[in-house]
């Protein structure tokens, strides 16, 4: 039931806050599942999903202790292929997937050994992994410094350019009749009698249940079902529980946009993952010849800036390993946020009150685990249980101190 | 008289071919003068003069065997101030000259032998410099790092904002009654007979006099006198003696413009001229915050790309010497083709076809020329005589070779 005076423009069976990767791949899949789809975003497509490598890499991504995530991120990269070829039948449109492979060089003997320690841990998850002296490395990649101390290929880690992935959701979305909403979310809605104007508080008690979002622009989508996929904007959404809401954090990310000059050849083939005197870089080869080179990352807060300093030590680093990088053309230099939360895994399940799902909290893995989100996401939204793997990363585990302020 | 089947669309005292600072301050001068003045650029204020520091720099850029060049640069540094006073009371805009020196810092001993023989010689030609140790330069500037093996103080050295003294001759142009036409001069057309379709020989014979110019796009602009001021791209001007056509070659140029994020106060108050390991790199700091820092120095022909070496480097010296510049903001990474010839000298006098004057090749200093450049332009126009500073770069430099193919 709408407050007074305030004007439901939309209804929908489902209501989703948030235009990335994650909220257009749930919208997508929802929309092919038979659901009323409404996507809420100021600007669709312009936060974290651009500013990304597009990295599919479970395996070189794996540290010391997140075995759960480990689990979901290969799930995630399992049902990739599949979803990314459904995706470029349905638009028309290549996504840009590699699976040559991501070979993790180390630079001195330091990283090196860094490097050794995390590959035992990978292998003996069962990942697989080959260990390469220096030649053998160059052999992979000619352009690599023969300072390179020595590296590992993991052939199961992949990418996609995540571009031209996130321009084909949205496609894919509108010709699925998903419809989007060029406003923010500020407010997930309830129907537990706190109806009056301005009512966005949630009850968090038994039989409440979402009705629908509130606008910045002040209008409201009426809907039975909301999905919050803001991503770093998340904890922005009035109406989530207290513990979610503080939940996901911004961690900054630039990163860089390089591209060949006419009569260079291509200069990558796999993945390059670089540890250079502790500092780790990526490079990540796109078939129409960009070279993403990425990323640091920051406690800042909102802060989108470009730092003198960032694009510096990229730079240096990717020089490092890679001389010929300084003939690339510097084309673009961007920053987004990641939505981070406290143990690094994401957020996806219910929560609240009824109705309500999350999908965000995916940090460095937003790309990756897309499109197994979105099938978390129907799942719940269709009455159905999502794969088990996503068992340890629901909502719940962050509302222990509900209640506190 | 114009060829068959060809418009002459406009007619004007003198047209000028390219609206850079050079063509655009002798317009303003110009018709300031009396005269009927169209100027012709297909994008005006688009070309090297945007891509600058605005370094007025005699003193610091005088080299060894430049005696002329300097002289001429310091005839150009004495016009400046009242010339961008007369612009910033008729426009009302603020161009930013800044007068409070350019401290020349050498990073180690190799660096300071070199700039201690540069201070000799510039010191022998009656030009003001202060030696300075490592504690002194940090007194001037107290972000400097300590590694700083010592400096110079040119207090004749200062800077402008080029952006706004670009964008304030425009309008003094524009006020003043100059025309502009957005098209591309492709040639000097003579009335010496030839004057057929596609007229654009220039028979370099007694008698031969300018009747205007040819443009891209089809017309033709009727003047009895031609000013070349089209920086890098004059020798594409067809009608130019053969020698004048290639004496003017691009030297690419690539900087960055860097902005203080919020709450950080100004690092520089004084132009920083830095040598760090041999390696020549500059810091200009505007009254708006803004930071350039310049300049790389590549013959690679028209090539305008910003590479990612070059980014690397302008960024890694920079930081050398002043470290806080990491913090900054990377604004902006842009490249221009600054117009050098044999002799690093510019060209500006009358040269073949009776009616052709020529204010190109400027090279590094042409920001700093403009207003000098802008009044010999004006006395040739008007019948007097430039001052004798400029005897030495007439065009007539370059023509000995004439007739040789």
């Amino acid at each position: 039931m709408p407050a007074k005076g305030v004007l439901v423009a939309v209804t929908a069976d489902v209501v989703i806050a948030g235009g990335g990767v994650i909220g257009t791949a749930i919208a997508w899949r929802a929309a092919a599942a038979g659901l009323d789809v409404v996507l809420a975003d100021p600007a669709q497509g312009d936060g974290a999903s651009l500013v990304a490598a597009g990295m599919l890499a479970p395996v070189s991504e794996a540290l010391f202790g997140e075995g759960a995530l480990l689990r979901v991120n290969l799930l995630a990269l399992a049902r990739f292929p599949s979803f990314a070829a459904e995706l470029e039948q349905v638009t028309g449109h290549r996504v840009g997937l590699r699976r040559e492979g991501t070979l993790a060089v180390a630079y001195d003997a330091g990283d090196y050994a860094a490097l050794t320690r995390l590959t035992a841990f990978r292998r003996s998850a069962g990942l697989e992994a080959e260990e390469l002296d220096s030649r053998a490395c160059r052999k992979l990649e000619s352009f690599l410094t023969p300072d390179v101390h020595g590296g590992v290929l993991f052939p199961g880690d992949w990418s996609v350019d995540n571009r031209r992935y996130a321009a084909a959701l949205r496609e894919a979305a509108a010709s699925a009749g998903v419809r989007v909403v060029r406003d923010r979310v500020t407010a997930v809605l309830t129907a537990d009698g706190a109806d009056g104007v301005g009512s966005a508080g949630v009850a968090d008690g038994a039989g409440a249940r979402v009705r629908g979002v509130a606008l910045a622009e002040g209008g409201e989508i009426g809907a039975d079902r909301v999905v919050v996929a803001a991503g770093s904007w998340s904890g922005a959404v009035h109406g989530l529980p207290a513990g979610l809401r503080s939940a996901v954090r911004p961690v900054k990310g630039q990163l860089l946009r390089l591209r060949h000059p006419a009569g260079l050849p291509p200069v990558l083939t796999h993945t390059i993952r670089a540890t250079v005197r502790g500092a780790d870089v990526y490079l990540v080869p796109r078939a129409d010849g960009e070279v993403i080179v990425g990323a640091t990352q920051e406690e800042r807060g909102p802060d989108l800036t470009v730092t003198a300093g960032a694009v510096h030590d990229l730079l240096h680093d990717a020089m490092s390993v890679l001389p010929v990088t300084s003939e690339l053309i510097l084309a673009e230099t961007c920053s987004g946020l990641r939505p981070g939360t406290p143990d690094n895994g994401p957020i996806v399940g219910e929560a609240g009150p009824g109705g309500l799902l999350l999908a965000t909290g995916h940090y460095r893995n937003g790309i990756l685990m897309s499109a197994a989100t979105a099938d978390a996401a129907v799942a719940c939204l269709t009455g159905r249980a999502p794969a088990p793997e996503w068992e340890p990363f629901g909502p719940g585990r962050f509302l222990t101190g509900e209640g506190v302020p």
